[in-house]
């Protein structure tokens, strides 16, 4: 499993997210069930996530058959969190399929808070 | 890294899941911050995770250095969600660390209400 994805999001380098993303990828987010599909639309949400962020650090890293666990710290506002990448690649080495987790509740809620008003922002400059 | 919470969770053990953990494992829960500490203390509140989640199942299994992500689906009442159990073994085999994070939202919400039912309905007994 290539680290391209591991490597871009330490750097919060977007264009190296998108590089290391499927055409076709689909997102599960940790607050809402249905999943977004598409590069485009993956990525966002991901720029929105790499701003909501802070102190991100990935602390472990395990390895499936076609899929990788990336473990990370983050703190939103004044809540930490902790989290899960969940990656499963294609054979081409794209992430075909990225879902997140994190815990504890207090921390989903924060997040869902933080990235309700960053879209919320951006669909109001947007119009 | 050994099986044997694995195989005890699946089969809904109780006993199996208490002999796979150190006696001091730390479990830290998707909804509350705060660790808990201690086989007993752990068990306590497995036994009633085990009572909460339907249709259980394991459907990945990543492994580190010294840890074990176990990926899961499952139902609580009418809220589908997915989650990962990510282990941190000991040199004797047995798990020091059991960390539990869950997605959507709406599943962990269900979830946190569920469980609360469960303790409230124990601490009334035992009252």
């Amino acid at each position: 499993m290539n680290d391209a994805f591991r490597r871009a999001a330490e750097a919060k380098d977007a264009d190296g997210m998108a590089a290391a993303l499927s055409p076709g990828v689909m997102f599960r987010s940790p607050v809402v069930f249905r999943p977004y599909e598409g590069r485009e639309a993956v990525m966002g949400l991901l720029s929105l996530v790499v701003e909501v962020f802070e102190d991100f650090r990935y602390v472990d890293e395990l390895h499936g058959d076609q899929t990788t666990c990336l473990v990370f710290r983050a703190r939103v506002g004044d809540r930490d969190l902790e989290g899960i990448d969940y990656l499963r690649f294609g054979q081409d080495g794209l992430v075909e399929e990225l879902t997140v987790m994190v815990r504890p509740l207090s921390g989903a809620l924060a997040l869902a808070r933080a990235m309700e008003a960053k879209l919320e922002a951006r669909a109001e400059a947007l119009s």
